[in-house]
This record gives structure tokens, sequence and C-alpha cells, in this order.
């Protein structure tokens, strides 16, 4: 029986993905291989890389003005390539703060050159329970470029509304909100997102870049790490991670098939609206502590009134075959990431679940 | 029916490693998800994990004066990363040519800093058919390291006697020939190894990094890309590409099964006796343009009389199931890659085909 998956990332995959994968597992198209056993320069592969590129550009909307790029080493190695390319010697980046991402990426900017804190959202406990307001953004004109996180995995914080930076350009590490529904791309000049939670496997990271940034981007750095001579061979510059692209194909031929992102969109707000309402409705024995328009549809966190009873909770919902409920080991408490492929059913059931425990505990 | 796979990487896997992976795609050791569906924190992976490096480390027998690292991005950034952390502002590093790939990790090193040719072997047609000798090596004692490329996949030059370069430090690319056989890993100081030749699926790097050495990486540079918070984390330090990992574990675990590396040795040893066997039996039709004593096991490559009767030859041995014989693209002629997962069965049909080939072109 197939477990129902809340974890944050690597995260549940829809079920039909996998099927594909494993019923092709040993002959992929009559070849009598493994897909990951095809060369990444023979055209089996090179079909399935196109078209994994073209069904992003297909449901994202992508402007032409722009170019996906599929790499290696997540969004961890995406804060160290943005500012090795695009934060000049004599520059200084801006970064919004949001949570403990958008600090992991600051600090890595820091090993790089200048980069400033634009406006944070941090609590005096250091917690983040919101997204910075416009009016708390101090920006400076002159910065290579903006940061954001558009979706605090760790503390449930999530954009709505992006703010307006130009002509300074936008980055934003869209990791854990990437395709729960449409964005528009035009909007920002660099996007990167870690396919582990609404797209595939762990291992590929998605990269969305207007190309005239491209050239823009330093030029005496290591070759694999700079964007252009990736962008230059199709992300074919050095072995992709066949697999994991492949995975992410189906993925995405799924997205496509029931419905592409408009469906995605409104499960992702069903799905959202049925648990912060259980929330809402159950308090004070649930306590969800992100501000509402701030509340992220991807990764929904609460507290219970002790942690021996979030730790029963876990413990409980594990036991009815529910995985991942356990919050983040840097803050604790529950979080429920309720990537894609989490049916409304399963939303369901955990609501369920959510209302016996605090008829039984509160 | 399985295709016979000379691909020289991503290339083929061991039918048993496969299997494995097919029988549980949908469900891990019966927790009703996938293993690439796990959190890369949860004791199912981390299991799956410190299995993958306890199986390196046994069949390789790797002292405890080092460690093994499992990161993405392939030997490419590893070309970046080892001079990123290893050679000094004021320093400079020893790279021996012989090949293409030794030429990138070259051309990465000097995009860091100050890298030098001790020896090259490069011929005056910019081809490689040997690797330097120990009197052409003109080492720097003050080097910061010394860097070879163990195989070199394109011309199928292998070493099969490391250089001394003791005190200085020995860094080694094995891409293309890690666990062919058992290697001494005390004499090196860091080796790498991109997976996706003789280990696994494509976008996993292996690097088994000398324990001393891991206090000594630059510290200003970005964290994603020194080694030391990686081996801190054991690794983990952000989401490992898991599905790969998994991978490689069932095909380190397939090695162990089937009899250790010096099982693969004596395959290893008989396939490319078979095969340089051919080639010199029916010279002059076929021709093997490397020096016999630098003969490369894993990568054995040959010229035609015509480029045409090359085509022919790819062309007709596709026809009775064998992939990946052309010859890189950068050189042309044929190419056979021999790694683990191609039997002795395989190469005694190759070498078939190529007595009869010969026969009717010859």
């Amino acid at each position: 029986m197939r477990s129902i998956n809340f974890n944050a990332g690597p995260a549940g995959l829809p079920l039909p993905a996998l099927e594909r994968a494993r019923d092709e597992l040993l002959d992929f198209k009559g070849s009598g291989m493994s897909v990951m056993e095809h060369s990444h320069r023979g055209k089996e592969y090179e079909a399935v890389h196109g078209e994994a590129i073209a069904l992003l550009t297909e449901l994202l909307s992508i402007p032409a003005s722009h170019q996906v790029l599929l790499l290696q080493g997540g969004a961890s190695l995406q804060f160290a390539m943005v500012p090795m390319n695009f934060l000049p010697k004599d520059g200084s980046a801006d970064y919004i703060i949001n949570g403990a991402w958008a600090e992991k990426a600051l600090e890595e900017a820091k090993t790089v050159g200048a980069a400033r804190v634009a406006a944070t959202s941090i609590n005096p406990d250091k917690t983040y329970t919101r997204n910075p307001k416009p009016s708390e953004c101090k920006f400076d004109p002159k910065a290579a470029y903006v940061h954001l996180t558009s979706n605090e995995t760790i503390f449930g914080v999530e954009w709505f509304d992006f703010p307006s930076t130009a002509p300074v350009p936008l980055f934003a590490d869209m990791s854990s909100d990437f395709l729960w529904r449409k964005v528009d791309v035009s909007r920002f000049d660099l996007i990167y997102a870690g396919a582990q939670k609404n797209v595939g496997p762990s291992g590929v990271v998605v990269v969305i870049i207007r190309k005239e940034l491209l050239a823009k981007g330093r030029k005496d750095i290591p070759k694999i790490l700079r964007y252009a001579p990736h962008a230059e061979n199709n992300s074919l510059l050095n072995t992709p991670p066949t697999f994991g692209v492949y995975l992410m194909r189906n993925v995405l031929a799924w997205m496509k098939d029931v419905g592409g992102l408009a469906k995605m969109e409104a499960w992702n707000r069903e799905k959202a609206g049925l648990l912060y309402g259980a929330l809402d409705r159950l308090a004070p024995f649930y306590r969800a502590p992100v501000e509402k328009e701030s509340r992220s549809v991807m990764n929904i966190v609460f507290r219970l009134p002790t942690e021996a009873l979030e730790d029963a909770f876990v413990a409980d919902a594990k036991k009815q075959g529910m995985w991942g409920l356990k919050g983040h080991r840097s803050v604790g408490g529950i979080r429920v990431s309720s990537y894609n492929a989490v049916s409304v059913d399963n939303i369901k059931a955990l609501v369920g679940f959510m209302e016996q425990f605090a008829k039984s505990h509160g």
C-alpha cells in the first residue's frame, strides 16, 4: 500500500511517473537497456532531455527571452554560482531574508563579495513568521541583483506578490514552491529550483535565466561554474544526471496530463484551505505561527501545546501511514509539506487525523 | 532482450543492480514509497548511504587515513573544486597530461591559479597514444599537488604504475577506471571518479580524500565547494542525489557478491586480452594506435582502413545489438568501453563480429 508522504524534500512523486519509470527501467523504448545506461550524446537520451525542457517551457509559459538549464548540485550550489557569476568585485548584491534558506544564500554570497541585507523579517527569537513588507525593503539602486526565496521551506513562509526591483535584476530561489502554480517568469532574471520538491528526485536543479544575462556573467571563474557554457551546450556541457532528468520528464508529463499548472494551483489552494481551515478551527490546540498573508501553500507549519504532544502526533500519524510530519530539526513542531504529488484526499485524511488527535488530547 | 552495451559513460550497469531497483522502485523495504521519495535525513536513506560508503571502503580496502565523499557535479566539477581548495594564491600545481580529460582539468585549474604541465605525452598531431614516461616528468618540488588522469577515456591510454611524487600530494581523476581492480589508495591524497562508468548512473561523483588534507583546504571559497564541510557532514551537507547513491549501492553490492575487485580484475584482464589479441591478430585491418604498455583495459580504441568502413562497422554491430562502438566525436574511429558490467561473453561476441567483419571487408 502506498504511504501518505508529507516529506519536505526529497518528497513524494506522482505514482504514474514512478510506474512509468519502473515499467521501462530495464528496457527503455525497446532499446534493451535502461535509460540510465544510454549515452547522454545518443538520440534516445537527447529526446528525453529535450522533452523535459519543452514540457517545462510549455507548463510555465517560459518566454523566448529566457533559457532553461538542468544542472547538478542543488540549490546549495546555486547559492554559490549566483554570486560567482553576477556579483562583480567592486559591486554589491541585495538579499531579502525571510528564513533559514535565504540566510544560507546570503552567507555563500558573502564568501564571494559584498552582499547586504535589503530587508529581513527575522523575529527577536530568530524565527520567521512573515515576509518583509514592501515598505521595509531598502534596496540599493546600484545592486548587482536582488535575491529572494519565494518559499521558506522550514518556517512555512511564502511570497504571493513579488517586489518590483527593476532595473535591478530579480533572482529567486523557488526550490520549494516551483510549479505549484503559474508564475510570470518575465518578472525574473534568474530562477532556480532544486527538483526534489515538486519536480523530481534530488540531484537535478532547474535554472531559468534571462538570455541577456548570460553574457554578463564573470568569465574568470571555472567554466563548469559559469552559466554561459551550460547554456551554449543546452545543459550537455558535461554529463547530466540523466536518470534524474528522465524522472523529471515523467513528472512534468504527468502534470500536463492532469491539467497543467492551473490544475496544480486549484489542488494546492484547496489543500492549503483545508489544512489552514482546520488549524484555525481547532485553535488553540493547534497554533499556526505564520501571519495569514505569508502562509505557505507548500509547507504548512504548526505547533501543539507541548513537545511531548508533537512527538505523539508524529508517531500516531506514522502508524496511520503518514510520513514526514516532523518539523525541521532546527525549529521543531509539525510541518506538512503539501507538494503537487500530495492529493486532496491525503490532506483530508490528515485533517481527519488532526481532528481526532485534538479531541483525544485537547 | 538485453543489448550489449559498450557505451563510454553513462554505461551499462549490472543487470542484478537494475532488477533490484525495478523490483523495489514503488516500495522500498515495505515503506510504501520509493527510496527516492524518502527524506535524506531519514533512517531508511541513511542506511543506504552508509552501506554504499561501507561497501566502497571494503571493496577498495580504503584505509582509515582516508574518507569517502559522495558529491554531485561529476568529475567536471572536481576539475574546479580541486584547485579551488588546494591551489594557494601564491602556489602552483603540477598536471600530467595524457589526454583530453587531463587537458580539461588543467584548463580549469588555470582559471583558479598557477598550473603547469609537469609532463605531457601529446603527439605532434594532438593525439595521445601513451602516458608520459617517468623520465619525462619534470616535477616542481614545491608544487601544491600533482594531478594525473589514471585512464584517458577518449584516447584509450591507462596508467598501470603510478609515478611517485612524495612529499608532493598525488591527486588522480580515476573516473573511467575506478574499481576495475584494487588500487593502493594510501599512495593517493585525493582520488575522484564520476560514477557513470563502473559504479552507477551519472549524477554522483566519488571522492576519496586523505583526512589530513581536509584542514588544509582554502576557507575563503563558498562552503558548498569546500571538501571539509562535506566531510564533516558525511556528504549530507546538502541533499545528496539519493537515487544515484542507492543505485551505486546496488552496483557495489553486486561487485561484492560476485567476488569483489579480484574478480573484476580477472574479468577485465581477460576481456582486454581477448580484444587486444584480436586487434593484433587481425592487423593491419584493425589498427590499435596506443603503445602496448599504455593500452587501456577499460577503453579500447582502434581504427579501420577507412572512415567509411568504421561507419559500416558501427552500423553493422548495432544491428547485432551492440551499442556504443563509435569513437569519441573529437577523434573518430572505434572505441570499445569494457567496464565491469560488460561480460566476457559480450567481448567474445564482439570479437566474433570483428573477425567476420574483417573477413568480409578486408
